[in-house]
């Protein structure tokens, strides 16, 4: 609990005289005040989080993380739990829908093992960092103990941090979450449930694509490991390792890291906000350091958000996961610090100003 | 008319075979059936726009046409028309939030006067096709005649055709309209008052910031310059001759001739949508191969995209114009794109599919 604490302790309060002062240099740029709406907000917002108004977004990471879930002995997923391990390999080969979106938006994915239940074949581009052969399965007690819970955050903010000094200087400017885990919209739908106070039924979705017999049995499954477990609402920790998984807990990790050290932090879509409920429980001023990159199809998404307070940025039916939205959302965040840092203002460019 | 009336004749009807390959294709990639969303249907739309299924969307062009407005002797823009012209100079010296929203997706940006009511400075990187000095104040009578009417789409026609057939071959894989005109969303409402059958009220918005007073007056405006001139919403010509703009038109011939050659064509925000308007009451059948952008805070907005048909791909808040919600959805057409040509299948990745 110390590393998660120190991590947490060093998030601070964003400076409104910066957001203030960023908010008069988008007032002198040549359009009409306040046009380009959320890209103005998202960069005032990141003005506040780097505490600079000319950041830069050079480095631009997403860390997918991949873990297998017990629970999928309960058949809550249509596909193959050897697919986790599978898609990993996709990571690495550059073949994945993440792979495709980073690039075309400059970021790099950093892929990490914090849970598979198998060996994988080392690799240079993977990071193994296993908490353990996947979760057990929740539905007949706790997914991990609770020390492999603080273990799984400790993970996220070492890949974390490993990442943001490698080369010996600030080696990220903003992050993407992401992960890959069979069965994980179970354990995501049982976090929401436990902190939203939203029913079950409302919380729990298709996942990668269920039939109505096979959403009935999740949202079956989803009752009874809450049920047997009982987890704390108030105690994140005990959340996370009741119901939750590994990858989850990696992200809740790299979400605090990121907001410790400064970094404006995208999170992607349904289980990356599993992870960010966890983070936000265990210091509420993270918040601010977060973006939301869009809105899940999977119904428990929106409750999450509306939770945490966040507005999502996309809305285009997407529920791949991997960090998919969140590079679509690094793409705009992008174009805001350009607007903010690339355009003439009145002056520079002769424009009449409006009338007074 | 023959010229608007021959390349309204060769925009034909998407071939839904092209669009089921697409799908197959999509459904062979390595994620769950669906997954990208909006994503998918988009790349689908690209693929059955340029009867392709491996389309490259290298050659990104944004047109801005600039033309001024009579209307604005009413008060109805809290800018002096001088903007249009000094706006016109910041886009050939790249400082405005079209220089940098284009740049960022890879997109060009290609400058048009087609009725600044000053003659510009000659500059390689302006096309002039004036068709008037701004038009008429269309609250006293016809904003221009029915023949310089359709002399703006011809001009709109001429520029797309231009830089399509620019060194020697297809210079245009995917084209946004964008626009620049202090005054325009008057015309642009007046045009979707006629088409949509909405009240003046419902759709009249504050353009670049009008106030209450502001608002009202432009409201009375655009009530008294329909009265005045009663223009035939079944006859779309009549309309952009009597409450339209020399941009408006020339962008609606932007959008016929991009679909006469099956370009896809993004569709940008409030005014584009006026101009989208023009063309669909020319050639419904554009439709097809039109995506839209963005949904404008100007509130007229969402009841053209309702009148033809088309859900918008962001809702950011943004009301510049310029074509800058059309460059961040090019961007997304991108993704859409490179999520197609360039994901593992489940066969090449040895990825399981799911059960069946």
């Amino acid at each position: 609990m110390k590393r998660v604490d120190e991590v947490a302790k060093r998030i601070c309060k964003i400076d409104p005289v910066i957001i203030q002062q960023a908010q008069n240099k988008l007032d002198n740029l040549t359009k009409p005040l306040g046009s380009l709406g959320r890209l103005e907000e998202m960069a005032k917002q990141i003005c506040g989080i780097t505490n600079n108004l000319e950041p830069s977004l050079k480095n631009k990471v997403i860390f997918t993380l991949a873990a297998d879930h017990g629970v999928t002995d309960e058949g809550v997923s249509p596909y193959p739990k050897e697919v986790t391990a599978q898609m990993v390999y996709n990571f690495i080969n550059g073949g994945a829908g993440i792979n495709v979106l980073a690039a075309h938006v400059g970021a790099r994915v950093v892929v990490a093992d914090v849970g598979v239940c198998v060996d994988l074949k080392p690799d240079q581009k993977l990071i193994v960092n296993k908490i353990g052969y996947g979760t057990k399965n929740m539905a007949k007690g706790p997914a991990m103990t609770r020390d492999e819970a603080l273990k799984s955050i400790c993970a996220g903010i070492e890949i974390f941090e490993n990442e943001y000094s490698a080369g010996g200087g600030k080696g990220i400017d903003i992050v993407g979450t992401g992960e890959m885990g069979i069965g994980n919209t179970t354990a995501a739908s049982a976090i929401t449930a436990c902190f939203t106070k939203r029913s079950i039924e409302e919380i729990t979705g298709r996942g990668a694509g269920l039939d109505d017999k096979g959403l009935s049995n999740k949202i079956a499954i989803i009752k009874k490991s809450l049920s047997v477990n009982n987890p704390d609402p108030l105690d994140a920790i005990d959340v996370l390792s009741k119901v939750g998984g590994f990858e989850i807990g990696g992200l809740a990790g790299i979400i605090l890291a990121a907001a410790a050290n400064r970094v404006p932090v995208v999170i992607d879509g349904f289980i990356s906000g599993a992870a960010a409920l966890i983070a936000y429980h265990i210091e509420p001023k993270v918040k601010e350091y977060m973006i939301a990159a869009h809105c899940s199809v999977e119904s428990g998404h929106k409750f999450i958000l509306e939770h945490i307070g966040l507005k999502p940025l996309l809305d285009l039916n997407l529920r791949l996961g991997e960090g998919t939205g969140g590079a679509l959302a690094i793409g705009l965040a992008d174009a805001a610090i350009k607007i903010l840092t690339q355009m003439a203002t009145f002056k520079s460019a002769n424009v009449s100003e409006r009338d007074k």
